[in-house]
């Protein structure tokens, strides 16, 4: 979901951005209007999440699931034939899990602690890194198990990577304590097709010969960005979400929101006898709300979660079925939702579990 | 460059994409509205490009860049340790170049020919494949070079691989005679960071275990493009300037228009004695025309050109420098590009001689 004014303003702006004559659709990526945008969007993104001259920040094609190979081919890459390097996952949802599997091939992968025995209900105590991990990595926010890490594990000199898709700029995050973050931009700042890359200077290295020139951070580096055509499209409206973002107070300002977003919506859930939400209550995420109908019959359970979800999109609420994978219900609640849209919820789920109770 | 019909259709369906009440910015790629857009672009691509059913249609991300590595890691990717397999390429320009180096990494890359003797300005005769090829790579446009192949390479049962990126759409092109075609869309078709390749169904193999996941054929092939969150802003924008394509006759339309386009501009220069199009008459590119400004003292010939691209953007007419390595001059006229910007851009041409000669 998109804040309503960004959408208004690339609509006004489709076919000529600041009176350059050009679409951000057509502008080239070596011209000096797109410059100036990515550089304005590196530039609020710096600001808003305080990220430190030691740190670079790219905007990379690809997705997650590119991120999951390039984290280990980057960091813990080798030539062939050497015995691979050490790094530690904490399985804490299905992404985690993929990001450890994707890993497998290039790493000497540790799962250090998992939650999947309790349907990943919770997030588990973190062990320390083995002394020679060369890196440790978390999923921050779990978008299909509506869980998140209330702390961070300690890692000592071990550098901590996360996956932060889900949660990028929705409550404050001290990135100097990470070796290195990503995030698609989906969910949080615009359409998809671009991936956010923070990374500590020192952990860009020379990635063995092997390793194609686009999984490459070391070029990207180099390249600020633009070795190859970057999704320019993206990065524009990536810009203007920071920019609203700005203007609305910042991750301050939008981490009370979220609060308050979420915190309506489980309370509800808790008070209710109709509906249930799985995660523990230290673990929950505030982008993604979990919940389910409480009934045991699971085929019974499902039918009426199935209703659910027709009926909710009925009235315009949408995407409101659990991830394909796990079924059950999820709200996700991104920055961009409105607390009108989450008491829209409320009041659905609540005309929803009277009817279905008499 | 877009065509203007398709960015006032975005601009109005920015926040709700035929009455779903969502933009195309915010579409679960689970959707079913956004399973229509995938599945309404596919269908129109299959039939202006006359695409058979033994092919399979792909929509990536990461460009042509990422194909560079795809091609070889999926078509001739061995375990560790295994003897490479072989392909030949054919040098025709920086792309093609690129596209080389990068596959050397995992494959006997033999360059079979190369125009690189002459700057580029020519396609070189191109010799058969060696028998254990396991397939023959060429650049169908040189978008840099402003040059194109007349013919295609005979390659008999080694399956022939073209970058289209700059041509796709322009001109018929009989895709039976391919192996695999591929092409970023940000040339003829869309927003960047949307990659199309159409492979047939046969090379789909199952790449080495060591091949990132988002790399593998097999995998998109599998999941229908939809494997991870792909570009679905830029494929909204291709179905609609396919819709586009239908609109005003298709392929063989749209050909008409680039040859007169075309032939209008390099017939000026030809007949002009201030330019000159480097590019011999047969190989000339119907998408990029390179051209130069006839000036013997090369530091007079650049203050020349510079000024010229200086001026052409104050007059509205952007893009014309040539690619940074080269320098020299270039008019991209891709599809969307209408006669008049081209009569445009003669005009200005014309009135710049007049001046600079005076």
């Amino acid at each position: 979901m998109l804040p309503l004014p960004v959408l208004e303003r690339a609509a006004a702006e489709i076919a000529d951005v600041n009176g350059t004559g050009q679409s951000a659709m057509e502008m080239s990526h070596r011209s000096r209007e797109f410059a100036c945008i990515i550089e304005n969007a590196e530039r609020r993104l710096r600001t808003l999440m305080n990220i430190g001259d030691d740190y670079t920040v790219l905007f990379l094609q690809g997705g997650g699931w590119t991120q999951f190979a390039m984290v280990p081919l980057n960091l813990a890459g080798v030539e062939h034939g050497k015995a691979y390097k050490k790094a530690t996952y904490i399985d804490t949802g299905i992404w985690a899990a993929k990001a450890a599997a994707e890993a497998a091939k290039y790493t000497d992968v540790r799962i250090g602690a998992s939650s999947k025995d309790d349907a990943y209900a919770y997030i588990p105590k973190a062990p320390p890194p083995r002394s020679d991990d060369v890196y440790y990595y978390i999923c921050l926010n779990n978008t299909i198990m509506g869980s998140t890490w209330a702390g961070l594990p300690e890692t000592g000199r071990v550098p901590l990577v996360a996956d932060i898709s889900s949660c990028i700029l929705s409550a404050p995050l001290d990135v100097s304590r990470f070796g290195l973050v990503f995030a698609g931009v989906q969910k949080n700042l615009g359409p998809a097709g671009c991936v956010i890359v923070i990374i500590r200077n020192n952990l860009i290295s020379k990635a063995p010969a092997w390793v194609p020139d686009m999984m490459r951070y070391e070029i990207h580096t180099k390249e600020k960005s633009l070795f190859n055509t970057p999704p320019c499209y993206s990065i524009y409206i990536v810009n203007l979400v920071l920019e609203w973002l700005e203007e609305i107070g910042g991750v301050s300002e939008i981490y009370i929101r979220n609060k308050e977003k979420a915190n309506v919506l489980y309370d509800y859930i808790d008070s209710s006898q109709f509906y249930y939400a799985p995660v523990e209550k230290q673990s929950r995420s505030l982008m993604n709300v979990r919940f389910g109908i409480s009934e045991n019959d699971i085929s019974k359970r499902e039918q009426l979660e199935k209703q659910f979800v027709q009926e909710a999109a009925r009235s315009g609420l949408v995407n409101l079925a659990g991830h394909r994978l796990i079924g059950g219900l999820r709200a996700s609640i991104y920055n961009a939702m409105p607390r009108e849209g989450v008491c829209a919820l409320i009041d659905f789920m609540r005309e929803f579990a009277s009817r279905a109770k008499t």
